[in-house]
């Protein structure tokens, strides 16, 4: 093994253009360790250790404030056709009161983003965005296109309930209405008399909520309610916890896949309605290349026994002596005590047991690939 | 004044997301102490004090890792046309070989971006970014129009070499040819046998240049070249200054201007052909606006003498008891001797002279209205 490279972590500059939340004062005092940005806004990354949060989050319920999730909200006579144009993903099945996982596409076939929607009313969406101004290519359509919709950032900012003991948080807060509430659904409930969405959702495989706070003065409050409530529950404060999303194969947008990839690359040709006659952006491409193969595929990879070191650029993979792709995404998961990752391969190399290895800071290491999500033993 | 709120610079968590640059390795074996995130690449923000990176920088010369500059390339047929479209300036005087800055506005006069526009062609653009996804609002543009253009992300990472003696060491690096490349005029230069496009210009009032490095793994090679010609021009590692692009009255995206903000409130109306006829979007918006009046405009602030705590949020303005507007960058200048930034005032309120008082997280502190830029006294 080569030494490591020395990188201290650099302090993060804060501006005003980096955006707090509703929630940021709350977060500071639960004692957050770690930034990242995202839709230029601050999103935690850890609180204690990214273990003990996995650990804690597998136990018991923690306070998510994904306020970075920002809302592009289109409304007008236009906007289930734009909003269908967007996706891949069929829109006249999804009803009003229900959320849709939904990869968003350019002409090429490539994504920009991946963005929960939900179905708000007949002609009204709001799409809760990973890290891209997804805005600006809805509204350049919409321009360009003439159409008769309005499009524009909604003062909304999500807070995630997660974890297994959410739903009994939750009730005790919004009352048991909460309990009637499906996966992928919303409902609106009241909080201090002021109505909002909840939906059973969030970027985790724990199970959970997420309270779309259209208020922003109201954040302290709903936070503090939450906290109080949740004492005996040893509710916490978390995020988006790097070992759980690997283990759970939820892709993050940016890491491990970007423009430069397809739905169909990155696994999502179940989010894809490329036979139905439906018109959206990307369709011919994605047609033509599901027609002439796939040349790479998302897939896991678990490797070494030695936890590895944070992975900050993407990792090189190897078979046979030949880069076959890339981890995009990596950590120790003291669940499954092995290094797991999210990886691109060559389509073919991607079959469950293919060994290979993994090019690290700290040397190559090998591995082989697993299904996502990966097999976590229970607790 | 009130005790000031604890909050300890946060780390910043690093993903592929976030990408790293040519130059990173080189600009932390500088010793960078701050990052800033700005088109999800990395910025840097400070080396020594953001005081000590001041002075050097205005008697000196130094190497800047600009690459969050993401460049927005359109080429093609319709490319003019798109371009014209994007902005309130006007292009058609604009010559191949010529820079200009120009504010990108929406239908409602709302700033998205406002780059440097480089003509390297008559249908062929590049647009050096401010911090958002201009990208998407060009594509989505694009293809709602049917027009006949690529755009795209060109692979392009700009190296600024900024202060007084930077035509000095560019001329040692690439030639006499420097000498002739009049302020915000582009020629193409050969740096270890590649041709790239090298600008007068910058984000400081220092003078000098950038590179715009088209073959990133030449990135090393050509911070080498530059750092040992100028070893006895005590050559040194920089960034945009935030005490300098205050003083010298640059607006920051995001920070001192948002898509709520027009460019007339921006004091941008000499770069918008309000009255030719040429077609852009949001023409008719702000030419309501400027017939209207308009309600808020930037300026310069001047205020207290002990120097300022970082400014995170904004900080509100009050005249005679009443709030007039914000504070949305400001720092301690060493040469001016007080506290300057840049604020958007009600537009009655922004004659220089005019007494206000800014809401600091120490408390309010008084001060006036100022001209910018700042007049700054001589070394």
């Amino acid at each position: 093994m080569n030494a490591m490279p020395s990188i201290a972590p650099p302090a993060l500059a804060i501006s005003p253009r980096l955006r707090r939340t509703p929630f940021s004062a709350r977060v500071e005092a639960a004692g957050v360790r770690g930034y990242t940005i995202y839709n230029r806004m601050l999103l935690p990354t850890v609180f204690r250790t990214t273990e003990d949060d996995y650990w804690h989050l597998r136990e018991h319920v923690q306070l998510w404030d994904v306020s970075a999730e920002r809302q592009v909200e289109i409304v007008g006579p236009d906007a289930s056709r734009l909003a269908q144009l967007l996706t891949p993903r069929n829109l006249s099945k999804i009803a009003i009161g229900q959320c849709a996982y939904a990869p968003i596409t350019d002409g090429g076939g490539g994504m920009l983003n991946d963005p929960v929607l939900l179905r708000l009313g007949p002609e009204r969406f709001w799409l809760s965005l990973a890290d891209s101004d997804l805005l600006l290519w809805a509204k350049g359509l919409a321009f360009g296109m003439g159409l008769s919709v309005d499009v524009f950032e909604a003062d909304v900012h999500p807070l995630a309930v997660q974890g297994p003991k959410a739903e009994t948080l939750m009730a005790r807060v919004f009352g048991e209405a909460v309990h009637a509430i499906r996966f992928f659904r919303f409902a609106r409930l009241s909080f201090q008399g002021h109505s909002m969405v909840i939906a059973r959702s969030g970027w985790s495989k724990q199970g959970g909520f997420e309270i779309y706070l259209d208020r922003p003065e109201l954040g302290h409050a709903l936070w503090d309610a939450l906290w109080e409530a949740g004492r005996d529950l040893s509710v916490g404060p978390g995020c988006p916890n790097l070992i759980e999303r690997i283990e759970g194969g939820l892709l993050s947008y940016g890491n491990d896949m970007t423009r430069e990839h397809t739905p169909l690359e990155c696994g999502l040709e179940r989010f894809c309605s490329l036979d139905s006659d439906i018109q959206f952006i990307g369709r011919d491409a994605l047609r033509r290349q599901r027609t002439r193969g796939v040349p790479r595929l998302v897939c896991g990879v678990a490797f070494g026994g030695e936890p590895c070191p944070p992975l900050t650029e993407r990792w090189t993979v190897e078979a046979e002596g030949k880069r076959i792709g890339s981890v995009s995404s990596a950590a120790y998961s003291p669940a499954i005590d092995c290094n797991i990752g999210i990886a691109m391969l060559a389509t073919d190399a991607t079959t469950p047991g293919t060994s290979v290895s993994v090019v690290t800071p700290l040397g190559q290491v090998e591995g082989e690939v697993r299904d996502l999500p990966f097999a976590v033993p229970p607790l």
